[in-house]
């Protein structure tokens, strides 16, 4: 892979640009090297909330597997999730959302992804989730 | 519990009334029955596709994960997800998801159920995912 | 796949005479067919025991993993487990375990495949265990 | 909880010596502090090969599911495992396996527990499993 830094960030936000799901979002790129990405959103309350007042766990979700599939896609190019597993450690609340993902093993064929999710709340940020996922290269489900 | 089935069924629907999320998503509820409940909506692409033109995983996501919540509910009123695992089993593509939750084991303070979510697509159904999930009654996490 | 069932079951009689632990669990094959697999061992106390007298979660992995791993090769040969997800359901508790694995998608490169776990106490059976497990071919991870 | 380290260290190696599986394992305590746990094994090719020469993934399975319970045990005494995933990363090949387990989060009845499972091949460390556990005190689930 010979794109830059710059070129591979520049190149995820254009595909958000035409996700509608991750643009509703309204998902940026906080970082993005080889093995890892990070995201974040701003927290719509009247889009994102469950009954209880928290971050529905729908878009925790949303920023786990973000995470794990963008950074698998930085060393794999095109993947498909194959599954994942997520343990919500707290309500989400608060007035942001970030999420990091590492790649733990990059195969032939198969990544494994870490991924973490924070919630900021007046400022102080809190671990809400965490998740393990396995991404598959596109074309190798 | 002495609720009716006609009752325990308004009551769900009453909450997702007020859960931004899910009445963003345009949820009902399909059934909803002692340690059942399925739910569906309608796929609104510009909202809910990724960038291949299938539904985000995030909303399959949201279906199994509701589907899991609502089926332990439906024994253990209020719950939290703990976590759950989510296999993807081919792309959601079609006009209308759906997601079945059953209760496979309930104990005094932890529910384990599956969750399996459909796509519909011009009237052909397809398995696309399978969820396994962990949900505490709620103040036993 | 010109195997007859016959053929597939002894050759994996074979291949669980030349792998020392599942020997040493004492592993017998109950049903092998395309997509489905099912094993039993006999309890033996004095090996596979935790401390509360029941049988170790290991066992029971060892039951899940199984069932997942030889349904899938009923499938397509020889395989990897990738990744498993096992919730427990109730302490394993009796003479004799046995696992039944069923393929629920076999794609090109990874199988989806659930697990239940049974024990049999006195005759009776109860369900101990649930798995969920993706499945590669060799040499796909 | 007013125990020393030093005690709970033994009282965890009392626990070993009296849970046949585990002793049959030859699991020996590396490390114990409040929120995390360490154990090794040796490497019994007899008892511990899968067909293709390397650690069946039971063993595997042994390793991270007691690093968790251990871990979280030392925060919650008796406990339970409710479910955990495992990603196998690499071949388990060599002389010796150690995990290593840490609490994520302590809640009032759940705790969520990481562990890594390490194998040792001529002096060289290598990272074959990740998990991700959650852990209910017992009586609780």
């Amino acid at each position: 892979m010979t794109a830059t830094p710059a070129d591979m960030r520049q190149q995820l936000q254009q595909i958000i640009a035409i996700t509608p799901f991750a643009r509703s979002m309204g998902a940026r790129v906080r970082e993005f090297a080889e093995g890892l990405a990070e995201l974040e959103i701003d927290v719509k309350p009247e889009l994102m909330h469950q009954h209880h007042g928290f971050v529905h766990g729908a878009i925790v979700g949303f920023m786990a597997d973000s995470a794990c599939a963008w950074a698998a896609a930085s060393l794999a190019g095109d993947v498909v999730t194959a599954e994942y597993k997520l343990n919500l450690l707290a309500p989400a609340k608060g007035e942001r959302l970030w999420a990091r993902g590492k790649v733990l093993k990059a195969g032939g064929r198969l990544l494994v992804v870490q991924a973490d999710v924070f919630a900021v709340d007046q400022g102080r940020e809190k671990h809400v989730a965490v998740a393990l996922a396995t991404i598959a290269k596109a074309g190798a489900a």
